[in-house]
């Protein structure tokens, strides 16, 4: 990768924790290496060649589309600080940007990651590494380049704040913006690993400080993990299931829209996509909502619109499909080991969420 | 551009403000467009169409690469928090990204910024997003995404961190990687405005803790400007005169070399682009080092050899080049607003930086 600049001569870092952390980077770094990669070791910027490599791996676009997106994890860095367990929130941070560049049926090629820290600890940065460095194998993309900004007096002890950002490519007619969605579609709902990165502060507030939960505890509801596993469990990385199902068509575009449910819950990310005259309508009950959000709900005594507007409330993706391609989207997504199902369908409204 | 989140429905941030800078932000990153952007006004992803627009901006790579790099602005940050100015920083962002790229050949294409902040205030957002796109102008990329995430907790109120993400293209035929550069090359170094966005800690140890000057201060050494006017002056973005250097010529590659001076100074970034048998030989006087570091390295009793190591010295970017193409390349710099001039050259050595 481009050199991951950590500015130990301004600011004071230990000279054998930076050659440690080179060393260590660059480990993690290569393991996610794919044939776009083009070695620039030390150089200043990551170098990614569109078409790939030659041979078998050559690619030809004709009207490529460069996708981007940037994204932090947000307030689920405090459950990582409290456990002082850092090797996960990486897989959070590329999630939240492949799945946003995968939405418009882009397929991801390379992630960049900036980590500020008020006083570099090799243990912490390298689990973060770690982290991002799994994340990117799940996404399929490669880690092409990093920034560790030691900021003295930014961050307190032991915290730090993660930033990605990903770029993907697709082909400008594959592209998927929406437009294509008309009422009679379905809606084919694929499930979240748990809250992902979003409604954070509202859960703590909830399980930590009203229900008085320790991150140590296992309350039954959650059928024997401990309320900091269920809180720390990664989000969902769903760029493998959805290519694939993406593949299935070489000339039909049957997959008309996907909406990540992140912040806003399904009431404001799935409009994103809709076209003026077209509502989404979901029945309840068509899917599993996974425990976490009845605890959090019962903790806090939230409303059940209000859990709707925060929370993703087990659906991490959704996707817009005509109806006689459901079944084979959904063969599609089984195969890559993603279980989704028709959650609710689109009728005519104003680029609205309806639960019936 | 893609949607900037701003997840108030889970912090907290007050529902005005969110729509007041949806607004304000549109505005200003509307004012970067160029001619690859595809609008997505509320999507999730950012669109950027590699070939360009169909007609005149059309454009035909034949093995584009994409160049990529992320960077911050570091402490530099604290001297916008005490002058509570935030309208450059964003121009430091764009810099410390673009330049780095710039250096394997690539033209900027795009940009992201993540902003991570205690708690949304409207003006301070705005005003950092305003210097982003000023940035973003300045190198001909367009802002085609960016987060504000609202971190209560993680920063002190006022403060903030930023992490700035830049996407380039160059044809793979034209990268540049320093591995033509030979013994007899001329050096050409392109004057900094100042510090940059590097050594800010040593500088702010030296001028406000050492000295005891206040930022409001005139030392005579810096003609009429504040001290806090010098420390905020944002980083050169070289990629105008630098681009007007490359398109000079459409077959020959005088230009062998670029390296971006940030932390660690010529010292430590010039050898980054030297083959292994080369080393760098720079004529100390035959440039212009601005007063600023001058009065840095008497505030702070610095030694020569370390300023060298932690600072630009006037010189914000190096260029290495044939011998017969010096006139042209500073003739295309000069044209472009860039005064550069010869500093140096390369002679046989072991990948080393040395004054003479």
């Amino acid at each position: 990768m481009a050199k991951r600049n950590l500015s130990y001569k301004d600011a004071g870092v230990d000279i054998d924790v930076a050659n440690a952390l080179e060393d260590g980077y660059l480990r993690l770094v290569k393991s996610t290496y794919n044939p776009g990669v083009i070695r620039n070791d030390g150089g200043f910027g990551g170098l990614f060649r569109l078409q790939g490599a030659s041979g078998l791996f050559a690619r030809r676009w004709r009207d490529p589309v460069l996708v981007s997106g940037t994204d932090g994890v947000g307030t689920k860095l405090k459950i990582a600080f409290m456990l002082d367990k850092h090797d996960t929130v990486g897989i959070d941070l590329v999630a939240m940007s492949v799945n946003d560049i995968l939405v418009q049926g882009a397929e991801p090629m390379f992630f960049l990651d900036y980590v500020g820290i008020g006083k570099a600890d090799k243990r912490v940065l390298l689990e973060v590494v770690k982290g991002v460095a799994d994340g990117c194998k799940q996404a399929g993309c490669a880690l092409l380049g990093g920034e560790t900004a030691e900021l003295p007096g930014f961050y307190q002890d032991g915290e730090y704040d993660l930033a990605g950002f990903a770029v993907g490519v697709v082909e400008r007619r594959r592209l998927i913006d929406g437009s294509g969605v008309e009422p009679g579609d379905a809606i084919i709902g694929l499930p979240s690993s748990g809250l992902h990165s979003n409604g954070y502060s509202l859960a703590r507030k909830a399980l930590l400080d009203a229900a008085g939960l320790k991150l140590s505890e296992k309350p039954p509801e959650l059928g024997g993990r401990t309320v900091g596993e269920e809180l720390l469990t990664p989000t969902r990385i769903y760029v493998k299931p959805v290519l694939a199902a993406f593949m299935a068509y070489k000339v039909k575009r049957p997959i008309r829209a996907l909406a990540h449910i992140t912040g806003g819950g399904l009431v404001e990310n799935v409009p994103r996509v809709l076209p003026k005259k077209c509502a989404a309508e979901f029945e309840l009950g068509s899917w599993n909502v996974p425990p976490v959000f009845k605890l959090v709900q019962e903790a806090g005594n939230i409303r059940e619109d209000e859990m709707y507007r925060v929370f993703n409330m087990g659906l991490g993706m959704v996707m817009v499909t005509t109806p006689p391609s459901v079944e084979t989207v959904l063969a599609k997504l089984r195969r890559a080991g993603c279980r989704g199902r028709v959650v609710g369908r689109i009728v005519p409204g104003r680029r609205e969420v309806r639960f019936v």
